[in-house]
C-alpha cells in the first residue's frame, strides 16, 4: 500500500508549454474566438496530458472492467447476480449497447473480467477485499491500459456495483446511504430506502477503517472498481487523458481526487448519469460533464458516446486554416 | 406563396406503426428498460420520421446554406461581408470547423450560396426579400435535399445573420430587439445594444406585414434563412428527420412550428448554442437540445457533432441482442 499511496502522491503534472502553443494557433484558425465553446478547452486538455501541442485521437480504447460483489446477498438489486457473467459473454459476441456504441466510435472494445468474476466479500460483514486481493485488482487495471492508446475511455458491469460506489462516496464525501443510494438497474423507493440502510450497515461495521480515501475503496469498493482506479493512475503516467463513465466509474476514480489535489486533471466526466449521486458526485470533485442524455447503463456507454466530441475537438485544432491560409479577413 | 402555404399546412404525420414496434422491440434488448436514457427517444424518432422499424443513419448530409445581408450596413457586426465569400471558399478547400466535424462525422458536406451571395435589402429600409426571391431562396433549399439520405443536418454561414434571426424570433414571440439581440461572432455590449434598436426599427419599419410567420421571414430574414426552412419542408416530405444547428438555423425554421401544430417534429435541436437567444428559442418552441457546448460558430458544427448520437442510437436499436438471444437473464 506504502508504494501505492506514493504513486498517487507523485502524479506527474500537465505540459503548460503544449497548452500555450495551442491556445496560441487556436487564436489563428478560421472563427470567432471561442466559438467552439468546451471544444476548444477538450483539444488543449488532450494536449496537456498527451504532452503534445499536436494532440490524437485515433487510437481509442474502452475498457469495460467486470466484478462481483458479496453485497447481493444484502437483496441490494433485483437482478441475479449471474447477469454479470452473462452480459460480459454478450460483450465478447459483440451483442451490448457498448459493442454499437464502440463500433460508431471507432474505438476498441476490451472487457477484462477482474479476479475472474469471483464476488468481493459481503462489506456489512466484512472488508470487501483484504490487502492483496485488493492491490491485485488494481494491478490488473493498471495493467490493462495499452502503450498506444491516444484516449482512454473506462467503465464497468457488475451487478450490485452501485451499491458499492455510493458505499465509497458516502464514505469520501458523507452524506450517508440516503444521500448517495439510487435507483441503479431500476429499483422501487423500497428498494432504494433499503439499500441505504444496507451502506449505513457497512459503513458503520469499518467506521475507524473509513480515514483515508484507499481504505474506503478496498472496504466498500469492488473488484472492478479498484481496476478502474488502478486504470486512472496508469493512464497518468503514460501520458493517456481518461474519459470517466457515469456514477460507479467516477467513483472508483473519485479517491485520487482527495489523495492529490489535481488527481482526476487528466480526465474528464464524459456525461451526466439519471442515477442520482451522479450530479451530486461531479459537483463534490468539480467536474463538468460533457453530455447529459439520461444514461443510466454504464459498460462506458457515455464515455464512448463522447469519443467523437474529442476527435472533432482535436480534428478542428490540427485541420483548420488559419485566417492566413484560408485569405479570410479577420474582425475588424 | 398560397402553395407554400397548403404545404406547410399538409406536413405528413409520422409513423406511429413503425415507432410501437421499435418500442417493443427496444424492450428486449439487453439493457435495464429506459438506461440508454435520450439515445432510446432518438432511434424512434428517426424511425417515427423514416417510416420504418429499422431506420438508419449510414448516408447522412450536412448541407450549409450561405447568403448575405444588407443589415450589415447598419453596422450590427464588426466582420466584413467579404467573409462570408471567404468562408464558403474555406467550406470548399476542406479548412473551416465544419469540414472537420464532417469528417469525424463521417458526413458528406455541400455547401450552397444562395442567390449567389447577393445581399438581401436591408431590412431597416424595405423588405428583406421580395416574394420571387424569397420563393426562389425557398426552392433553392428544397431542391439542395437529395432524396438518399438518412438523416439532414442545416447549418448556416452569413456575416450580419444573427441580427435577421433575431429580428425572425422578435417578431414571431415578442420581446423586441433587446431580448433576441445577442453578440454574435463578438459584439460587445454597446454593439447588442444598438443592434437591438436597428432590430427594433425594422420591426416598426414592417409592423402592419408581421402577422403571418411566412411574411416575417421574407421580411426579416436571408436567403439562407429562407433555404433552411425550404429544406425543413421537404425533408419532412421526403421522409428524412433533421437535426437543426444554432440560433440562426433554428430561427429559420421556427415559422413552421407556428404554420402547423407539429411542424417541427421531424427536427431535433442538436445542441444549445452560446448565443444568448438560442435558448429562449428553444423554449418558445419546446425544443430539448441534445448538446450544450457553449458553441456559437454556426456553419452545422452543432448538428454535425450530433450524429454520432443519432447513429449510435439506432445502432443500439438495430445491433444489440435480446435477452432471449444473448441467454442473459432478466430482473427478478
Amino acid at each position: 500500500m506504502a508504494a501505492l499511496r506514493q504513486l498517487c502522491h507523485d502524479l506527474p503534472p500537465p505540459d503548460m508549454t503544449a497548452d500555450a502553443a495551442i491556445a496560441s494557433h487556436d487564436s489563428q484558425l478560421t472563427k470567432p474566438p471561442g466559438s467552439l465553446g468546451q471544444l476548444e478547452e477538450l483539444a488543449r486538455w488532450a494536449g496537456q496530458w498527451q504532452h503534445t501541442d499536436r494532440p490524437r485521437a485515433e487510437r481509442v480504447d474502452i475498457i469495460v472492467f467486470a466484478g462481483n460483489h458479496g453485497v447481493t446477498t444484502q437483496g441490494v438489486t433485483p437482478w441475479p447476480v449471474d447477469v454479470t457473467r452473462q452480459m460480459v459473454e454478450n460483450f465478447r459476441n459483440g451483442g451490448a449497447a457498448i459493442n454499437q456504441i464502440a463500433r460508431i466510435s471507432a474505438a476498441r472494445l476490451h472487457v477484462v473480467d477482474v479476479e475472474a468474476l469471483r464476488p468481493t466479500a459481503d462489506m456489512t460483514r466484512a472488508p470487501a477485499m483484504d490487502e492483496p486481493t485488493f492491490l491485485r485488482a488494481l494491478a490488473t487495471g493498471m495493467q490493462a491500459v495499452r502503450t498506444d492508446t491516444d484516449l482512454l475511455c473506462l467503465g464497468e458491469m457488475g451487478i450490485g456495483n452501485s451499491t458499492a460506489a455510493a458505499a465509497v462516496c458516502a464514505a469520501l464525501f458523507g452524506g450517508g446511504g440516503a444521500k448517495w443510494a439510487g435507483r441503479g438497474t431500476g429499483l422501487d423507493d423500497a428498494g432504494v430506502r433499503h439499500k441505504a440502510a444496507v451502506i449505513d450497515r457497512a459503513l458503520a461495521r469499518h467506521g475507524s477503517h473509513l480515514s483515508d480515501p484507499l481504505a474506503i475503496l478496498r472496504h466498500l469498493g469492488g473488484h472492478e472498481l479498484a481496476a478502474i482506479m488502478g486504470a486512472v493512475i496508469a493512464a497518468r503516467y503514460r501520458n493517456i487523458p481518461v474519459l470517466l463513465d457515469g456514477f460507479i466509474c467516477t467513483a472508483a476514480a473519485a479517491p485520487l481526487a482527495l489523495l492529490h489535489p489535481h488527481g482526476l486533471a487528466h480526465t474528464r466526466l464524459s456525461h451526466c448519469s439519471a442515477e442520482g449521486g451522479h450530479a451530486h458526485l461531479a459537483a463534490a470533485l468539480g467536474l463538468s460533464p460533457l453530455l447529459d442524455l439520461g444514461l443510466r447503463l454504464g459498460e462506458g456507454s457515455g464515455a464512448g458516446l463522447a469519443i467523437p466530441l474529442v476527435r472533432s475537438a482535436i480534428a478542428c485544432l490540427c485541420g483548420m486554416a488559419t485566417f492566413a491560409q484560408a485569405r479570410v479577413s479577420e474582425k475588424e
